[in-house]
């Protein structure tokens, strides 16, 4: 591979479990779309543009051709929606659960990408999308969550298919001070933001972007706060910057607190309270 | 990361499962050793150095505290004798037999790297060191193979523990027509650059560098054929261009045949029949 001069490479690399990062009843082709995007999301975090990647997949004898064949066409028609092409990797044989890896190269100016270590006090805290869908498909996958039919599949999309946000990723280029993906919930992610930076973290409840599906439902702002598999940005700049965010990105990008000097994430209710989270973040199931 | 002007970037993804690729018993610091081993050789079938690597680790319960501290210390001890280090990856938990993947990369000037593609009708087939050692230290740790103890210790240690040819790679850049490891087993891996190259193949058994302790073993030649795990470096090349290879690579080279028009990989014994051989190629235990 050869990187064009004045770019530099960045890389990513994920792993999913069946049983723990999707559930064994998911289509092959979601599971390897799910597979590629949640390291498109990496990239998108790091602002960079994909190249290609490789996999590992290590499968138990359940995943036969037909299962391949559907798997690789899901591969297929993500590789043509992102524009970015198998490089190689590896498959090998286990007895477990299926064990799928994958390795994401992409590329962006030299000195440009976006870290998670670059957070300063004052900076406005901020997310695309909304929060908790994705835990609330999963909800509804495994019955703990009854949903109206259309609600249902909507959830469960979003549970599967993950949308990378690269357009604002690339936007926020030269813009943010810090960004990551939100993969494990909001308030522990902020936390890996907080630590890398050496700052603390303020989050107003109120202003968090709770699905509409979500609202209502007992227990739906801890969902969206530490509930899991979002993959949108959550990101740190100037105030003033908020306004250099091209409203092209498609996505809306919500305010929702700030970076202070100090350390680790506090989360205030509307009556400023600070609320006691159960866990900062997703263990998965 | 940013790739030095001139050069280009390979990169290489191999995984290894808990009982396919390395035994349940094996020590964990050489299991990390092997793993980043077995991708450094695919480093040295390019002609490359070492940059970094990332790994994708899923680990059962039994995978304690105790054995990742022995596994990072493996990793350390080879990063150290390599120089390369650790970029980045994902640990995650299954509940199956672990499944290790490690993404490699490495650099080399533009347009310089070896490929299993580029083998002609005239080159004469070699390989590195001697074959088979692997496949009989595998055998001495199942119990299917006595040996006297200090034979047994280096057998094992060359199942364990291979050893990347990277000074014969990069010693092969510009002069090797093509180039990959013998993993698998030396017939099937040559079969492989037959395929790739459009060319056909022919080994002289007589020629095939036997480890001594293979030699009067019943079976030992058609392990060295086909036994796998010997992570030495197989290319082709015009004859006079096997004087240009420094003896300061540090393993020893010996032509074993030719590369021939056709297709296929013939195996001649001395009286000038053709061999014929239960499988090509390993496929673990």
């Amino acid at each position: 591979l050869s990187i064009p001069p004045g770019r530099e490479l960045v890389i990513a690399k994920d792993a999913m479990v069946e049983g723990v990062h999707y559930l064994s009843g998911d289509p092959p082709d979601t599971v390897a779309r799910k597979l590629l995007r949640v390291n498109l999301s990496d990239l998108a975090a790091m602002g960079a543009e994909p190249l290609g990647y490789l996999t590992a997949l290590a499968l138990p004898p359940a995943c036969d051709d037909p299962w391949l064949e559907r798997f690789a066409a899901g591969l297929a028609a993500d590789q043509a929606a992102f524009g970015l092409s198998l490089l190689g990797g590896d498959t090998v044989r286990t007895t477990g659960p299926t064990v799928l890896s994958l390795t994401i190269l992409g590329t962006l100016p030299l000195g440009t990408a976006l870290r998670r270590s670059a957070a300063r006090p004052g900076d406005v805290v901020c997310v695309s999308g909304s929060l908790g869908e994705g835990a609330l498909g999963l909800r509804v996958l495994t019955g703990a969550l009854q949903a109206p039919p259309a609600v249902a599949a909507r959830l469960i999309e979003r549970y599967r298919l993950p949308q990378p946000r690269l357009a604002l990723g690339h936007a926020l280029r030269g813009i943010a001070h810090a960004c990551m993906d939100v993969s494990d919930g909001l308030v522990g992610d902020l936390g890996h933001i907080a630590r890398a930076s050496q700052v603390g973290a303020v989050i107003e409840t109120a202003r968090v972007p709770l699905a509409v599906e979500l609202r209502g439902l007992p227990g739906a702002l801890d969902l969206a706060l530490t509930g899991g598999d979002d993959y949108e940005l959550l990101f740190t700049l100037p105030e003033p910057s908020l306004a250099m965010i091209s409203p092209e990105v498609g996505v809306a990008v919500t305010p929702i607190g700030r970076v202070e000097p100090g350390a680790g994430v506090r989360v205030i209710d509307p009556d400023g309270t600070e609320r006691r989270l159960r866990s900062a973040s997703w263990t998965h199931f």
